[in-house]
Protein backbone atom coordinates (compact mmCIF):
# COMPACT_ATOMS: atom_id res chain seq x y z
CA UNK A 1 0.00 0.00 0.00
CA UNK A 2 2.46 2.46 0.47
CA UNK A 3 4.53 1.62 -2.66
CA UNK A 4 1.87 3.83 -4.52
CA UNK A 5 2.46 7.75 -2.82
CA UNK A 6 6.38 6.89 -3.44
CA UNK A 7 5.74 5.97 -7.33
CA UNK A 8 3.57 8.98 -7.30
CA UNK A 9 6.20 11.42 -5.71
CA UNK A 10 8.74 10.16 -8.60
CA UNK A 11 6.36 10.88 -11.35
CA UNK A 12 6.07 14.30 -9.75
CA UNK A 13 9.84 14.70 -10.12
CA UNK A 14 9.76 13.67 -13.72
CA UNK A 15 10.84 16.87 -15.97
CA UNK A 16 9.42 18.21 -18.62
CA UNK A 17 11.21 16.29 -21.36
CA UNK A 18 10.78 13.25 -19.99
CA UNK A 19 7.31 13.59 -20.19
CA UNK A 20 7.36 14.64 -23.87
CA UNK A 21 9.42 11.64 -24.70
CA UNK A 22 6.45 9.32 -22.92
CA UNK A 23 4.09 10.84 -24.74
CA UNK A 24 5.91 10.44 -27.97
CA UNK A 25 6.84 6.88 -27.14
CA UNK A 26 2.99 5.97 -26.64
CA UNK A 27 2.34 7.58 -29.68
CA UNK A 28 4.94 5.63 -31.63
CA UNK A 29 3.54 2.25 -29.84
CA UNK A 30 0.17 2.89 -30.76
CA UNK A 31 1.42 3.50 -34.42
CA UNK A 32 3.64 0.73 -34.44
CA UNK A 33 0.35 -1.68 -33.14
CA UNK A 34 -2.23 0.05 -35.76
CA UNK A 35 0.38 -0.79 -38.71
CA UNK A 36 1.11 -4.00 -37.84
CA UNK A 37 -2.92 -4.80 -37.29
CA UNK A 38 -3.84 -3.73 -40.60
CA UNK A 39 -0.71 -5.63 -42.22
CA UNK A 40 -1.99 -9.04 -40.08
CA UNK A 41 -5.95 -8.37 -40.92
CA UNK A 42 -5.52 -8.33 -44.33
CA UNK A 43 -3.24 -11.11 -44.35
CA UNK A 44 -5.03 -13.60 -42.21
CA UNK A 45 -8.39 -11.79 -41.97
CA UNK A 46 -10.11 -11.11 -38.96
CA UNK A 47 -10.82 -14.36 -37.12
CA UNK A 48 -7.28 -15.53 -37.86
CA UNK A 49 -5.20 -12.56 -36.63
CA UNK A 50 -4.38 -12.74 -33.08
CA UNK A 51 -3.48 -9.97 -30.61
CA UNK A 52 -0.32 -11.86 -29.79
CA UNK A 53 0.62 -12.15 -33.79
CA UNK A 54 -0.11 -8.03 -33.76
CA UNK A 55 2.39 -7.71 -30.76
CA UNK A 56 5.02 -9.88 -31.82
CA UNK A 57 4.91 -8.06 -35.13
CA UNK A 58 4.97 -4.35 -33.51
CA UNK A 59 7.60 -6.15 -30.98
CA UNK A 60 5.54 -5.10 -27.81
CA UNK A 61 3.81 -7.26 -25.01
CA UNK A 62 0.17 -8.31 -25.65
CA UNK A 63 -0.77 -6.88 -22.44
CA UNK A 64 0.41 -3.14 -24.41
CA UNK A 65 -2.10 -3.78 -27.27
CA UNK A 66 -5.00 -4.79 -24.66
CA UNK A 67 -3.94 -1.39 -22.26
CA UNK A 68 -4.41 0.63 -25.80
CA UNK A 69 -6.91 -0.61 -27.40
CA UNK A 70 -9.09 -2.79 -24.88
CA UNK A 71 -10.37 -5.78 -26.87
CA UNK A 72 -9.03 -7.29 -30.54
CA UNK A 73 -13.03 -5.38 -32.14
CA UNK A 74 -12.18 -2.17 -31.11
CA UNK A 75 -8.11 -2.41 -32.02
CA UNK A 76 -9.92 -3.99 -35.61
CA UNK A 77 -12.29 -1.22 -35.56
CA UNK A 78 -9.94 1.71 -35.14
CA UNK A 79 -7.30 -0.19 -38.08
CA UNK A 80 -10.15 -0.54 -40.35
CA UNK A 81 -9.32 1.72 -43.03
CA UNK A 82 -11.88 1.02 -45.97
CA UNK A 83 -12.52 2.72 -48.89
CA UNK A 84 -15.36 1.73 -50.94
CA UNK A 85 -13.49 2.65 -54.12
CA UNK A 86 -17.08 4.36 -55.36
CA UNK A 87 -17.14 4.96 -58.54
CA UNK A 88 -17.98 8.34 -59.88
CA UNK A 89 -21.46 8.07 -60.33
CA UNK A 90 -22.03 11.44 -62.52
CA UNK A 91 -20.05 9.86 -65.44
CA UNK A 92 -22.48 6.78 -65.33
CA UNK A 93 -25.83 7.20 -67.40
CA UNK A 94 -28.13 7.56 -65.39
CA UNK A 95 -30.22 4.58 -66.41
CA UNK A 96 -27.21 2.40 -64.99
CA UNK A 97 -26.55 3.81 -62.22
CA UNK A 98 -27.68 1.64 -59.97
CA UNK A 99 -26.51 -1.45 -61.77
CA UNK A 100 -22.94 -0.18 -61.71
CA UNK A 101 -23.27 0.70 -57.55
CA UNK A 102 -25.00 -2.99 -56.90
CA UNK A 103 -22.46 -4.73 -59.36
CA UNK A 104 -19.48 -2.28 -57.22
CA UNK A 105 -20.77 -3.44 -54.17
CA UNK A 106 -21.19 -7.08 -54.70
CA UNK A 107 -17.53 -7.23 -55.83
CA UNK A 108 -15.89 -5.16 -52.54
CA UNK A 109 -17.93 -7.23 -50.57
CA UNK A 110 -16.90 -10.63 -52.03
CA UNK A 111 -13.28 -9.40 -52.40
CA UNK A 112 -12.25 -7.75 -49.26
CA UNK A 113 -13.03 -10.57 -46.12
CA UNK A 114 -11.92 -7.72 -43.94
CA UNK A 115 -15.57 -5.54 -44.51
CA UNK A 116 -17.32 -8.72 -43.57
CA UNK A 117 -15.53 -8.70 -40.20
CA UNK A 118 -15.82 -5.25 -39.82
CA UNK A 119 -20.52 -5.95 -40.70
CA UNK A 120 -20.06 -8.46 -38.43
CA UNK A 121 -18.30 -6.31 -35.63
CA UNK A 122 -20.32 -3.71 -35.81
CA UNK A 123 -23.56 -5.54 -34.95
CA UNK A 124 -22.16 -6.02 -31.11
CA UNK A 125 -19.22 -3.45 -31.08
CA UNK A 126 -19.75 0.10 -30.83
CA UNK A 127 -17.12 1.22 -31.90
CA UNK A 128 -17.08 -0.82 -34.93
CA UNK A 129 -20.75 0.09 -35.36
CA UNK A 130 -19.43 4.09 -35.32
CA UNK A 131 -16.69 3.00 -37.81
CA UNK A 132 -19.40 1.92 -40.33
CA UNK A 133 -21.03 4.88 -39.51
CA UNK A 134 -18.34 6.90 -40.38
CA UNK A 135 -17.90 4.76 -43.77
CA UNK A 136 -21.74 5.83 -44.58
CA UNK A 137 -21.51 9.03 -43.78
CA UNK A 138 -17.93 10.15 -45.70
CA UNK A 139 -17.83 8.37 -48.67
CA UNK A 140 -21.45 6.68 -49.40
CA UNK A 141 -23.07 10.25 -48.70
CA UNK A 142 -21.33 12.12 -50.42
CA UNK A 143 -21.28 9.39 -53.66
CA UNK A 144 -25.45 9.96 -53.40
CA UNK A 145 -25.55 13.65 -52.86
CA UNK A 146 -23.48 14.13 -56.16
CA UNK A 147 -26.46 12.41 -58.32
CA UNK A 148 -30.02 12.70 -56.43
CA UNK A 149 -32.26 15.64 -57.73
CA UNK A 150 -32.94 17.00 -54.12
CA UNK A 151 -29.89 17.44 -52.12
CA UNK A 152 -32.06 17.28 -49.17
CA UNK A 153 -33.09 14.50 -49.56
CA UNK A 154 -29.37 12.34 -50.32
CA UNK A 155 -29.43 11.13 -46.44
CA UNK A 156 -32.39 9.54 -46.53
CA UNK A 157 -31.89 7.88 -49.99
CA UNK A 158 -28.48 6.79 -49.48
CA UNK A 159 -29.80 5.42 -45.98
CA UNK A 160 -32.41 2.86 -47.81
CA UNK A 161 -29.51 2.46 -50.75
CA UNK A 162 -27.44 0.87 -47.45
CA UNK A 163 -30.46 -0.84 -45.81
CA UNK A 164 -30.95 -3.00 -49.10
CA UNK A 165 -26.98 -3.80 -49.57
CA UNK A 166 -26.21 -4.21 -45.72
CA UNK A 167 -29.18 -6.37 -45.27
CA UNK A 168 -27.98 -8.35 -48.67
CA UNK A 169 -24.36 -8.59 -47.29
CA UNK A 170 -25.67 -9.50 -43.56
CA UNK A 171 -28.12 -12.45 -44.90
CA UNK A 172 -25.37 -14.08 -47.98
CA UNK A 173 -22.05 -13.63 -45.99
CA UNK A 174 -23.35 -13.53 -42.16
CA UNK A 175 -26.05 -15.41 -41.65
CA UNK A 176 -26.11 -17.58 -44.80
CA UNK A 177 -29.74 -17.68 -45.60
CA UNK A 178 -29.16 -20.61 -48.28
CA UNK A 179 -31.43 -19.21 -51.03
CA UNK A 180 -29.42 -15.64 -50.81
CA UNK A 181 -26.04 -17.51 -50.57
CA UNK A 182 -27.27 -19.22 -53.87
CA UNK A 183 -28.01 -16.37 -55.63
CA UNK A 184 -25.30 -15.90 -58.68
CA UNK A 185 -24.05 -12.19 -58.97
CA UNK A 186 -25.75 -11.29 -61.93
CA UNK A 187 -28.92 -12.82 -60.66
CA UNK A 188 -28.51 -10.62 -57.37
CA UNK A 189 -27.74 -7.80 -59.40
CA UNK A 190 -30.63 -8.10 -61.70
CA UNK A 191 -32.69 -8.47 -58.32
CA UNK A 192 -31.26 -5.86 -56.55
CA UNK A 193 -30.48 -3.20 -59.04
CA UNK A 194 -34.18 -2.06 -59.56
CA UNK A 195 -34.48 -1.29 -55.84
CA UNK A 196 -31.10 0.44 -55.36
CA UNK A 197 -32.56 2.59 -58.52
CA UNK A 198 -36.21 3.55 -56.95
CA UNK A 199 -34.30 4.65 -53.99
CA UNK A 200 -31.98 6.81 -55.55
CA UNK A 201 -34.35 8.61 -57.99
CA UNK A 202 -38.05 8.07 -57.52
CA UNK A 203 -40.37 10.72 -57.10
CA UNK A 204 -41.48 9.76 -53.72
CA UNK A 205 -41.73 6.43 -51.29
CA UNK A 206 -44.65 4.92 -53.12
CA UNK A 207 -43.77 5.79 -56.84
CA UNK B 1 -3.02 -39.95 -13.49
CA UNK B 2 -4.68 -43.42 -11.37
CA UNK B 3 -7.14 -41.81 -10.10
CA UNK B 4 -8.90 -41.83 -13.93
CA UNK B 5 -9.53 -45.46 -14.18
CA UNK B 6 -10.77 -45.90 -10.46
CA UNK B 7 -13.06 -43.51 -10.86
CA UNK B 8 -14.01 -45.44 -14.39
CA UNK B 9 -14.19 -48.25 -12.52
CA UNK B 10 -17.07 -47.04 -10.01
CA UNK B 11 -18.70 -45.13 -12.34
CA UNK B 12 -19.17 -48.76 -14.16
CA UNK B 13 -20.59 -50.23 -10.97
CA UNK B 14 -23.19 -47.28 -10.72
CA UNK B 15 -26.45 -49.03 -11.27
CA UNK B 16 -29.08 -48.57 -14.27
CA UNK B 17 -31.33 -46.86 -12.26
CA UNK B 18 -29.06 -44.43 -10.81
CA UNK B 19 -27.74 -43.68 -14.42
CA UNK B 20 -31.16 -43.00 -15.42
CA UNK B 21 -31.91 -40.69 -12.99
CA UNK B 22 -28.70 -38.72 -13.55
CA UNK B 23 -30.31 -38.45 -17.08
CA UNK B 24 -33.85 -37.28 -15.91
CA UNK B 25 -31.49 -34.67 -13.25
CA UNK B 26 -29.66 -33.55 -16.31
CA UNK B 27 -33.22 -32.80 -18.15
CA UNK B 28 -34.48 -30.98 -15.37
CA UNK B 29 -32.06 -29.08 -14.99
CA UNK B 30 -31.91 -27.95 -18.77
CA UNK B 31 -35.40 -27.36 -18.31
CA UNK B 32 -35.27 -25.06 -15.82
CA UNK B 33 -32.51 -23.36 -17.16
CA UNK B 34 -34.21 -22.46 -20.36
CA UNK B 35 -37.35 -21.44 -18.58
CA UNK B 36 -35.75 -19.37 -16.37
CA UNK B 37 -33.56 -17.45 -19.34
CA UNK B 38 -36.73 -17.63 -21.59
CA UNK B 39 -38.29 -15.38 -18.70
CA UNK B 40 -35.49 -13.08 -17.83
CA UNK B 41 -34.64 -12.44 -21.44
CA UNK B 42 -38.10 -10.82 -21.76
CA UNK B 43 -38.12 -8.86 -18.61
CA UNK B 44 -34.71 -8.06 -18.38
CA UNK B 45 -33.77 -7.38 -22.37
CA UNK B 46 -30.89 -9.56 -23.46
CA UNK B 47 -28.10 -6.98 -22.67
CA UNK B 48 -29.23 -6.88 -18.48
CA UNK B 49 -30.15 -10.52 -18.15
CA UNK B 50 -26.86 -12.40 -16.32
CA UNK B 51 -26.25 -15.59 -16.88
CA UNK B 52 -25.72 -15.16 -12.39
CA UNK B 53 -29.53 -14.30 -12.11
CA UNK B 54 -31.03 -16.70 -15.06
CA UNK B 55 -28.69 -19.06 -12.25
CA UNK B 56 -30.45 -17.92 -9.60
CA UNK B 57 -33.74 -18.04 -10.71
CA UNK B 58 -33.48 -21.80 -11.55
CA UNK B 59 -31.58 -22.04 -8.35
CA UNK B 60 -28.58 -23.59 -9.39
CA UNK B 61 -25.02 -22.74 -9.55
CA UNK B 62 -23.76 -19.99 -12.89
CA UNK B 63 -21.05 -22.80 -13.39
CA UNK B 64 -23.92 -25.38 -14.40
CA UNK B 65 -25.32 -23.13 -17.07
CA UNK B 66 -22.06 -22.64 -18.63
CA UNK B 67 -21.48 -26.32 -18.48
CA UNK B 68 -24.53 -27.17 -20.39
CA UNK B 69 -24.77 -23.56 -22.91
CA UNK B 70 -21.36 -22.40 -22.76
CA UNK B 71 -21.99 -18.56 -22.97
CA UNK B 72 -24.61 -16.52 -22.98
CA UNK B 73 -25.29 -15.81 -26.37
CA UNK B 74 -25.73 -19.90 -27.37
CA UNK B 75 -28.51 -19.90 -24.00
CA UNK B 76 -30.22 -17.60 -25.85
CA UNK B 77 -29.93 -18.71 -29.22
CA UNK B 78 -31.30 -21.91 -27.79
CA UNK B 79 -34.29 -20.07 -25.45
CA UNK B 80 -34.69 -17.87 -28.38
CA UNK B 81 -38.17 -19.42 -29.43
CA UNK B 82 -39.79 -16.58 -31.81
CA UNK B 83 -42.88 -16.70 -33.60
CA UNK B 84 -42.91 -13.91 -35.87
CA UNK B 85 -47.18 -14.23 -36.24
CA UNK B 86 -46.90 -13.80 -39.55
CA UNK B 87 -50.55 -12.94 -41.03
CA UNK B 88 -52.36 -15.17 -43.50
CA UNK B 89 -51.40 -13.59 -46.55
CA UNK B 90 -53.99 -15.87 -48.48
CA UNK B 91 -56.46 -13.66 -46.94
CA UNK B 92 -55.09 -10.20 -47.85
CA UNK B 93 -55.98 -8.42 -51.47
CA UNK B 94 -52.86 -8.83 -53.66
CA UNK B 95 -52.00 -5.59 -53.89
CA UNK B 96 -52.02 -5.21 -50.05
CA UNK B 97 -50.01 -7.97 -49.34
CA UNK B 98 -46.05 -6.17 -48.78
CA UNK B 99 -47.77 -3.17 -47.14
CA UNK B 100 -49.30 -5.88 -44.42
CA UNK B 101 -45.99 -7.61 -44.47
CA UNK B 102 -43.73 -4.55 -43.85
CA UNK B 103 -46.11 -2.73 -41.70
CA UNK B 104 -46.24 -6.40 -39.41
CA UNK B 105 -42.52 -6.67 -39.85
CA UNK B 106 -41.52 -3.22 -38.17
CA UNK B 107 -44.23 -3.63 -35.57
CA UNK B 108 -42.73 -6.93 -34.27
CA UNK B 109 -39.12 -5.23 -34.83
CA UNK B 110 -40.27 -2.02 -32.72
CA UNK B 111 -42.62 -4.35 -30.24
CA UNK B 112 -39.66 -7.10 -29.38
CA UNK B 113 -36.25 -6.34 -28.08
CA UNK B 114 -34.80 -9.90 -27.91
CA UNK B 115 -35.34 -10.19 -31.72
CA UNK B 116 -32.56 -7.19 -32.11
CA UNK B 117 -30.89 -9.02 -29.74
CA UNK B 118 -30.97 -12.25 -31.65
CA UNK B 119 -29.73 -10.22 -34.99
CA UNK B 120 -26.92 -9.05 -32.80
CA UNK B 121 -26.14 -12.49 -31.40
CA UNK B 122 -26.72 -14.14 -34.88
CA UNK B 123 -23.83 -11.86 -36.89
CA UNK B 124 -20.96 -13.26 -34.13
CA UNK B 125 -22.40 -16.20 -33.08
CA UNK B 126 -23.36 -19.63 -34.58
CA UNK B 127 -25.56 -20.85 -32.41
CA UNK B 128 -27.73 -17.88 -33.07
CA UNK B 129 -27.13 -17.39 -37.03
CA UNK B 130 -28.61 -21.09 -37.04
CA UNK B 131 -31.67 -20.39 -35.60
CA UNK B 132 -32.32 -17.09 -37.61
CA UNK B 133 -31.90 -19.46 -40.62
CA UNK B 134 -34.86 -21.58 -38.60
CA UNK B 135 -37.34 -19.00 -38.43
CA UNK B 136 -36.31 -18.05 -41.69
CA UNK B 137 -37.18 -21.49 -43.15
CA UNK B 138 -39.67 -22.63 -40.72
CA UNK B 139 -41.76 -19.17 -40.40
CA UNK B 140 -41.11 -16.90 -43.68
CA UNK B 141 -40.63 -19.84 -46.11
CA UNK B 142 -44.03 -21.13 -46.25
CA UNK B 143 -45.76 -17.81 -45.81
CA UNK B 144 -43.97 -16.89 -49.05
CA UNK B 145 -44.33 -20.28 -50.44
CA UNK B 146 -48.56 -19.89 -50.08
CA UNK B 147 -48.47 -16.89 -52.16
CA UNK B 148 -46.02 -16.79 -55.04
CA UNK B 149 -47.02 -18.02 -58.11
CA UNK B 150 -44.13 -20.47 -58.52
CA UNK B 151 -43.43 -22.54 -55.43
CA UNK B 152 -40.31 -23.12 -57.10
CA UNK B 153 -39.13 -19.34 -56.46
CA UNK B 154 -40.34 -19.25 -53.00
CA UNK B 155 -37.04 -20.09 -51.34
CA UNK B 156 -35.43 -17.08 -53.37
CA UNK B 157 -38.24 -14.35 -53.24
CA UNK B 158 -38.05 -15.03 -49.73
CA UNK B 159 -34.39 -14.73 -49.27
CA UNK B 160 -34.90 -11.33 -50.89
CA UNK B 161 -37.70 -10.38 -48.44
CA UNK B 162 -34.98 -11.16 -45.86
CA UNK B 163 -32.35 -9.14 -47.35
CA UNK B 164 -34.14 -5.72 -47.38
CA UNK B 165 -36.44 -6.21 -44.03
CA UNK B 166 -33.14 -7.74 -42.11
CA UNK B 167 -31.12 -5.08 -43.55
CA UNK B 168 -33.30 -2.13 -42.45
CA UNK B 169 -33.67 -3.68 -38.66
CA UNK B 170 -29.75 -3.97 -39.06
CA UNK B 171 -29.25 -0.09 -40.05
CA UNK B 172 -32.48 1.13 -37.45
CA UNK B 173 -31.55 -1.14 -34.55
CA UNK B 174 -28.50 -2.05 -34.54
CA UNK B 175 -25.94 -0.11 -36.60
CA UNK B 176 -27.88 3.35 -35.66
CA UNK B 177 -27.73 5.18 -38.96
CA UNK B 178 -29.34 8.37 -38.35
CA UNK B 179 -31.10 8.60 -41.79
CA UNK B 180 -32.72 5.03 -41.10
CA UNK B 181 -33.13 6.09 -37.42
CA UNK B 182 -34.89 9.36 -38.32
CA UNK B 183 -38.20 8.08 -40.72
CA UNK B 184 -41.24 7.54 -39.64
CA UNK B 185 -42.93 4.12 -39.52
CA UNK B 186 -45.72 5.20 -42.52
CA UNK B 187 -42.24 6.50 -44.44
CA UNK B 188 -40.41 3.64 -43.96
CA UNK B 189 -43.20 1.27 -45.27
CA UNK B 190 -44.07 3.70 -48.13
CA UNK B 191 -40.45 2.98 -48.78
CA UNK B 192 -40.16 -0.80 -48.51
CA UNK B 193 -43.42 -2.02 -49.31
CA UNK B 194 -43.00 -1.41 -53.02
CA UNK B 195 -39.83 -3.01 -53.01
CA UNK B 196 -40.90 -6.20 -50.96
CA UNK B 197 -43.85 -6.34 -53.44
CA UNK B 198 -41.51 -6.74 -56.42
CA UNK B 199 -39.42 -9.37 -54.70
CA UNK B 200 -43.00 -11.40 -54.41
CA UNK B 201 -44.55 -10.91 -56.90
CA UNK B 202 -42.57 -9.31 -60.45
CA UNK B 203 -42.42 -11.94 -63.26
CA UNK B 204 -38.70 -11.82 -63.49
CA UNK B 205 -35.68 -10.47 -61.71
CA UNK B 206 -35.50 -7.16 -63.06
CA UNK B 207 -38.98 -6.56 -64.68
Amino acid sequence: MSAAPRRSDRTSRSDRTSRSDNSRRSDSTRAAILAAARERFATDGYERATIRAIAADASIDPSMVMRYYGSKEKLFATAADFDLHLPDLSQVPREQIATTLVGHFLKVWEGDETLQALLRAGATNESAAQRMREIFGTQLGPTVASIVADPGEAGTRAGLLATQMLGFALCRYVLRLPPVVSLRQEEAVAWLAPTVQRYLTSDTASS
